[in-house]
């Protein structure tokens, strides 16, 4: 494994939890710091109920304002066929859809019961496809879940499965959305994405509210992995996860992947600065470490 | 790999760099906890010179008093023979001498080459040996250098053949002082050291500073650890390396150890508990997230 796909999440759930409000000239300064960093892949805008999610009003200013660089491609959250409309108009390049894997927070989270979400990703997955755009299914509290607590992952493997046979995204995500997973999970559910879903990319996104998430991005890159998640900064956090603070911070990530010649194209020190002007506009200290402790110390 | 031993350093490495200086019996009380909560080997004092490093202040009347139970083992830092000396005077029950790999960070932490540090390390373990003290030998900032950046792994290997050829200890540790290593580096040296010290078995010590940490821990027990270090409450540093901020946390590490069922006898809980009475002693905030996160959540 010599290269990873960084997805900058930070403008969609780096933002998502956070009481300030940005502006969308803000959300636009964000979204080209790090497209002007190196990243290819920004999951930039949420197409859920604003009344919801304050955070992710706007989504079609923003993206009528990012800049449309070539190879640069922007990716909307979309949830159902409403969502899938807007993110058309808005000229996404991507979709993720959602599947929450446990039924408690399926429905606190989307409204509905797995097996609903279940078909509403398999139809915007349909829909998105025939309107050309590239599809993601992520799966929710694949690791672990605040109110049922494990989750086997024999399900997950069988929520792939119906994925994969009624739609067959082009890129299946596994989330640990309130950041509970340990690298031996990361393998138990890569081998079986992998045998459920051959051949279909896997990106992950991980948080790091235990201090496992490196652990586990490191981890899944060993096995395989296409694309990390990782927000600037490492804000984020998700509005219905209690204590889901903190995606995994970009610049950190990207720390221990070019020290281990992996490469992704993004330049850490751009993402470090990004993340002090987002603390800035958010008035918080920036999570992630890179930033106060520096990189890799030069010969002196 | 189904166990580890878990090596509390947060009496010696987590406290030596705080500003404010802990009594002898909140000392001993940091130790006791950690005991209480199931740790068996505790790095509980430093036989340097006070002046140097005043937290190290009264490692004699700290010996003097923690609970001497069955199966617990106490370790002492002892850079010569005078530290050695007062470490026998104490009744450690071993001793963990230090070399710093490179010229000048030996020079700053140890004042001497790092010639002089391994034969210094050689003589330590040899006199240790003889009045019937465990011994391991630490050799810091393995990972990299703040003051000459990269370190060679081969170089470390050599400093590992010379300490096996001169006093073959009993443990052989592997520091990352500074906080910067990532796991390809782990198992890089974990293949000079089984290569080079053949049956010694490995202890490695980890900062968290780039959020590396503790991937690097779990790569570590990958390849065969059979200890690793982490502090209570993540506290810790070096007096003498910038920005060296942050062991791992040894509720975090615990945290992904119970996960992965690996098992180390040590209740994280307790060790939670512990953490927040040091933080109040030392009138910080906790770095370890679990205490803030809480552990896995139960199904409600």
């Amino acid at each position: 494994m010599t290269s990873v796909q960084l997805v900058e999440v930070g403008p969609r759930d780096g933002l998502q939890n956070e009481q300030i409000l940005l502006s969308i000239d803000d959300k636009v300064e964000l979204i080209s710091r790090s497209v002007d960093a190196g990243v290819r892949r920004v999951e930039a805008v949420s197409f859920v109920n604003p009344k919801r999610v304050p955070q992710m009003a706007g989504a079609e200013e923003v993206m009528a304002q990012v800049p449309r660089v070539d190879g640069v491609s922007y990716i909307g959250l979309v949830l159902n066929r409403r969502g899938l409309d807007r993110a058309l108009t808005a000229a996404v390049d991507e979709v993720n859809a959602v599947v929450v894997a446990t039924e408690e927070f399926s429905r606190r989270n989307q409204g509905c019961s797995v097996d609903e979400g279940i078909a509403a990703a398999i139809d915007v997955v349909h829909d998105a496809r025939e309107a050309g755009l590239r599809t993601t299914v992520t799966i929710a509290v694949s690791f672990g879940c605040p109110f049922s607590g494990e989750v086997a992952p024999e399900w997950i493997g069988e929520i792939i499965a119906r994925l994969t046979d009624g739609a067959a995204p082009d890129e299946i995500a596994l989330a640990d959305t309130i950041g509970v997973g340990v690298p031996a999970q990361v393998r138990t559910l890569a081998d079986l994405a992998a045998a459920h879903a051959p051949g279909i990319p896997q990106r992950w996104h991980f948080h790091n509210t235990r201090n496992t998430g490196y652990a586990n991005a490191l981890t899944a890159l060993e096995c395989g992995a296409g694309a990390l998640d990782a927000s600037i900064g490492g804000f984020g956090g998700c509005p219905f996860a209690p204590a889901a603070t903190g995606n995994i911070a970009s610049e950190d990530l990207l720390y221990a992947l070019d020290r281990s010649n992996v490469t992704t194209g993004v330049d850490m020190y751009g993402l470090i600065e990004a993340a002090e002007w987002l603390g800035r506009s958010l008035e918080k200290s920036v999570p992630a470490l890179l930033g106060r402790a520096g990189g890799f110390p030069d010969a002196r």
